[in-house]
């Protein structure tokens, strides 16, 4: 029997993630409401996902449903907001109960686990695809931005990188998966940020890429150390270092948190992130100039056959 | 040559419906920054369009975006808010240049009609599918919602009813597939009725359907009289009048708000839309008991092979 789509919502979507304090209104009107607190700005972001594209066909959907969330909420981590909640774009070949519950679950624990609540979206038919759009909240005019590093401003990841690209090399190996389809976004980090970061964004699409975003909008140019990169043991272990460097620089899907600091701060900044529990590595710097120069540890130049990921 | 998205959207995303007063920070960071009018609500609502289910294959990229956005406005004048911005999430199987500008051209010219400017999203590859989320302000409290309807209230209508599902049934007629392309959100309609209606929703799954929503959601059961229901000249030339008939009652896509008002504010309601010329039609009434009865000219209820739109 067809499952209606009212009841579909009121089975699958109703109270993920809890009732959220700013929201006066959730799942089941023609909009939901959001009551933004006084003096805040609202940070707004959305990401797609597309089965066969950004993962893989038949995939377990509790994962998928983490994942959908876990990658837009790096962008708010990425502009130190805070989680308010989300609507959620869910397209489905077909009203599958099974595939529902298990999406619908893994929803829920992350909802809840980042305080970021459903508040509403809509359900269509069509080939599977996930649009996420999160909103946060944040001090006005504390956000970082990908503009607004200097010359000579230190250049930092959170975590470590190439895990998420490891796993497609090796399937198998648990951390490299769990990284994959769990990426921890860093919003305890992004938050502490707001005091010590000139620029900020969350590595998606790989740190070469990525690091280009924040030397192009600050008008600069950065230097990234590839030695200095920060690797998991799992990933070396899995594909060498070598390939875990390279994986480092271009993999994407790491939702890591890639910011430069002004030298006068960095001190201060790596001692707070440090008392958080927060994991930050020192990769390079930026330079006068445009463009992103990776070096190895003889300061000799290495050349990418791609910065990236490249959406088309 | 590939085009990249971050080239895709400057080319074709920058600039979309202006700067937006309240719009702190637009497209082409992490995410977009907003700053909230003070004692505002905020509205949110997404709307996903899917190629071949929502719309025909093959169609206008330039009347396509129109209508991602206007289905989306209509929601919010369904609340009675006024639109602040919206984020876009396009998922295109390449990146055909030719498709790209005809899409942005019509995204822009309804993105100014109506004041709400692009803040940013994620264009990814994949199926054609178009997901937009919208944000408007309202009065905190003023939110015209779907329960709250009382016993005797009057049911109303705006417009005409049925012209999108004509449409389908006669492409050629100019004025159907117009109301079906660019049908009109409205928003004057739904600013004003935060003052009278004590219930709203837009008509987007067929009347009988959603007027059952209003009436589920506010414990009572609602009627409608089939013969007060507004028809278009051009509806009732292009399929006679007992299809316009049902097209209006079950046809879908008609986006035009359906509300119940107290009879003590009816007069008072009916000049006030006068007055901002929004035409408005009363069908019919909230009664005490469950579910929806439509009944004909002398009042015999009239059966109904399906009340709507069935999503799965």
């Amino acid at each position: 029997m067809a499952l209606h789509e009212f009841d579909l919502i009121r089975r699958f979507f109703t109270g993920i993630g809890g009732a959220g304090p700013d929201i006066a209104l959730g799942v089941g009107d023609d909009c939901a409401l959001l009551d933004p607190p006084p003096g805040c700005q609202l940070a707004i972001s959305t990401d797609t996902l597309v089965e066969g594209v950004h993962f893989p066909v038949a995939c377990d959907p509790e994962a998928l449903a983490g994942r959908a969330l876990r990658v837009n909420l790096s962008d708010l981590a990425a502009m130190g907001a805070e989680p308010l909640g989300f609507q959620l774009a869910l397209t489905l070949p077909s009203a599958d109960e099974v595939w529902l519950a298990a999406f619908s679950r893994g929803l829920a624990r992350d909802a809840g686990l980042f305080g970021c609540p459903l508040m509403g979206g809509d359900t269509t038919r069509g080939p599977l695809a996930i649009t996420v759009t999160v909103i946060g909240t944040l001090p006005a005019g504390a956000a970082l931005r990908r503009g607004g590093a200097g010359a000579g401003d230190l250049l930092y990841v959170t975590g470590t990188l190439g895990d998420a690209r490891g796993a497609l090399d090796v399937p198998g190996e648990a951390h490299l998966a769990a990284r994959y389809w769990r990426p921890e976004p860093r919003l305890a980090a992004g938050r502490l940020l707001r005091q010590f970061a000139s620029a900020a964004l969350d590595v998606s699409d790989g740190l070469a890429q990525d690091a280009g975003h924040i030397a192009a909008a600050s008008g600069l140019g950065c230097r990234i150390e590839a030695d200095r990169l920060p690797l998991s043991a799992a990933l070396v272990d899995a594909c060498g270092r070598a390939l875990a460097s390279r994986h480092a620089l271009t993999g994407g899907d790491d939702y890591e948190l890639c910011f430069s600091v002004p030298p006068g701060k960095a001190e201060a900044m790596e001692a707070a992130l440090a008392a958080a529990g927060e994991p930050v590595t020192r990769i390079g710097a930026m330079v006068p100039g445009a463009g992103v120069l990776c070096v190895d540890g003889q300061g000799e130049p290495i050349t990418l056959e791609r910065s990236g990921y490249a959406h088309f």
